[in-house]
C-alpha cells in the first residue's frame, strides 16, 4: 500500500499579504529514500517570515517566485521512518528542510539529529533552533552585549526577538522591546522579563520609545527594517551597534520599502552589521549547552503559536504575516 | 585707520547646485580681539562639500539654513596679526574655523598652531588637515586595512579619497577609485598610484567596476552615498567593511536621495561604520608624524585646485560642488 503525502502548495502566485485562500492541499505518494537518504514523517512545520521572501523569489539571489502548484520551503521536525543512511535509524528525531508537507526525503548529510535535553522537541524549531541561534549570534558574536547595556529589539514577542532580550538579560543587560498591540507588549514584559515594550501601533509611539530609552540604546537588533529601523536609530546612543537581521516590513510588499538615510548612521557613528544565521552553525554546540539548561530550569522562556493539522498551514502563515501570531509559529501534525 | 574685512555671503537662500551668482562680497571692519582671542589674517580658505550642507542647514542637528547676507563656514589657515591669548604670538601660523572671509577672530583655545614640517602650509587644510585625518581614521581605525586587501573609494581624486587610497597602499593594500570623467580617472592612477579608477559618468560603468574588482572589494570608503553606495556594495566581498563618511550625492539636493536597501548589507554580511572626523583628533599626532615625512619625500602625493582672491570664492565653490575641481579646493588670499 502506498501512503499519501499531503502537501500545501500555492493556488496561484501570491502578492501582498498572504491569505489562507492563497494555498491549497495537494497529494503525492510518500516517496522512497534513495541511497544516503532518509524519509522523515513531520511532527512540526516551522512557519517563518523568510518563507514570504521565498514565495516571492527574493530569499536568495538565484531564486524565482513560486508558481501555482509549488510548495513553500520550511524547517521541519520529525521522525525517521525509513533510512538508507548509516548514521540514522528509524525512530530518531531529526530537523530537516522539509517544506510544507507531511513527509519529506532528506539527504542524511543535511539532516540534524536532535538530542533530547529534557525540553519539548518543538523548541528545536524555535528557541533552540534557527531563531534561537540567530539571537545568540547577534548578542554574543556581532553586538557582543555587555553588562548594563540596553538592547532594543523589534518583533520582540517572536522567537528571535524574545531570545535576543533574554540573552541580553543573561549578560546582565536590559531589554526593551517593540511589538504590535497591547497584548503582545504585555506578554513581552510579563513572559520574557523585558524592562519595557513599546506598541508601534499606538499613537504617540515615538514619544513612548524615547521615554523607554531616556539614555538611548546601546544595541538595536532589527527584525523589521524600513521605518522602524529609522525610528530605532533615532533612539540609539552615539557609537551604538545595529544588527541588521530581518526585513519583516518588506516581506509582504517590497514596493512599500522605506530605506534608512545614511546621514543617520554617519551622524551617530553607528556600526551596522548584517547577520545571516547560516554563518554561525559552529556556535550551535555552545548555544545549546548554554540555553537548553536555562529553558529546562525556567530561566529562559518561550511562547509558541500552534495550529493543528496540515490543512491549517495556509491560515497559520497568514496569521504570522499579518502580525497576529503570539510567539513561534508552528503547525503540529 | 580701521582695516576692511571682505566677506563672502549669500545673495539669497541657495537651492540646488550652487552658482557663483548665489554669493556676493560684503565688507565689515576688521574686528578687535577680546581677552583670550586672536585675530587671524587668512592665507587660505578651504572649500569642502560639507559647507553645502551647512548652507542648507543640515550639517548639524540644531542648525538652520543660511539666509541672505550670512557667511558660510570654512576652515582657514592664516597668520596671527593680533593676540590677546598667552599661547599665541604675532606671526604664528594657525588653523581656525574662520569662514569665507579675509580675517577672523578665534578663541585661542579653538585655534590649532601649525608646526612647519618642510611641506607647504596649505596642506594643513588638505592632506595634513581634516581630509587627511578623515582618511587616516577610516583606514587605520574603522576599516583597519591589512596587507593585500583591496580598498574601493569614491570621489577618489579629492583630498579624502586620494589619501584613503595612498594609506591603503602604505599598508601594502591595493586601491581602486571611482571618479567623474576620464581626466580625473587618469590622475587618480597617474598621480596617486591607484591600480585602477572607474569613471562613473561613462557608459558601462557598472561593468567596468566589476572588471576592476574581479574578486570584490574588502573595504569601501564612501564619500558619496546614494546610488554610488548601492553600486559599490554590489562589488563588495561578503563580510566586507563599508566606511560611511560623506554624502556628496545629496548635498546639493537631498530630495534626490536614493537610500541603500538593507537587504544588501544583510545578504553580504557587511559591516558599515559611520565616520565623523571630529572623534579622531587624538590620532592627529600619529597621523602627522607618519604622513608628513611621506609627503616631504614624495611617497604620498597631493593635488590642489586653487583660486586666487576672496572674490573667486563663490565660483570656486560652485566648481567644487559641480564636481569640476581637481583635488583639494582652496582659495588663496
Amino acid at each position: 500500500m502506498t501512503l499519501t503525502n499531503r502537501q500545501v502548495v500555492l493556488r496561484h502566485p501570491v502578492t501582498g499579504l498572504p491569505a489562507a485562500e492563497d494555498f491549497e492541499i495537494a497529494t503525492a505518494p510518500v516517496p522512497e529514500p534513495a541511497a544516503g537518504e532518509i524519509l522523515v514523517k513531520h511532527r512540526f512545520i516551522a512557519l517563518d517570515p523568510w518563507q514570504r521572501s521565498a514565495i516571492a523569489g527574493r530569499h536568495s539571489a538565484d531564486q524565482q517566485p513560486l508558481a501555482a502548484g509549488m510548495m513553500p520551503p520550511a524547517e521541519t521536525l520529525g521522525e525517521v521512518v525509513k533510512t538508507r543512511h548509516p548514521d540514522f535509524q528509524e525512530g530518531m528525531i531529526v530537523r530537516v528542510a522539509g517544506g510544507w508537507q507531511e513527509y519529506s526525503l532528506a539527504d542524511g548529510a543535511a539532516a540534524t539529529l536532535i538530542t533530547e535535553r529534557g525540553v519539548p522537541l518543538s523548541l528545536y524549531l524555535g528557541v533552540l533552533g534557527m531563531p534561537g541561534l540567530t539571537a545568540w549570534a547577534s548578542m554574543e558574536r556581532l553586538a557582543r552585549v555587555q553588562r548594563d547595556q540596553t538592547v532594543l529589539v523589534s518583533a520582540a514577542l517572536g522567537p528571535v526577538g524574545s531570545m535576543v532580550g533574554q540573552l541580553a538579560k543573561l549578560r546582565d543587560g536590559r531589554a526593551v522591546g517593540i511589538a504590535g498591540g497591547p497584548e503582545k507588549c504585555a506578554r513581552v514584559v510579563d513572559e520574557f522579563g523585558f524592562s519595557q515594550c513599546v506598541d508601534y501601533r499606538a499613537p504617540g509611539y515615538i514619544d513612548e520609545l524615547r521615554a523607554a530609552l531616556p539614555n538611548g540604546a546601546d544595541i538595536y537588533h532589527d527584525n523589521v527594517g524600513g521605518q522602524m529601523l529609522i525610528d530605532a536609530c533615532g533612539v540609539m546612543k552615539d557609537y551604538g551597534t545595529v544588527v541588521l537581521c530581518g526585513l519583516i516590513s518588506q516581506y509582504n510588499d517590497p514596493a512599500l520599502a522605506v530605506d534608512l538615510p545614511m546621514a543617520i548612521p554617519i551622524l551617530k557613528r553607528l556600526v551596522m552589521k548584517g547577520l545571516v544565521v547560516y554563518d554561525h552553525s559552529d556556535a550551535e554546540p555552545e548555544f545549546l549547552d548554554t540555553v537548553a539548561p536555562r529553558i529546562a530550569d525556567g530561566t529562559i522562556r518561550y511562547l509558541e503559536d500552534r495550529a493543528r493539522g496540515i490543512e491549517a498551514t495556509g491560515a497559520q502563515f497568514a496569521r504570522l504575516m499579518g502580525g497576529n501570531n503570539l510567539g513561534k509559529t508552528l503547525v503540529e501534525l
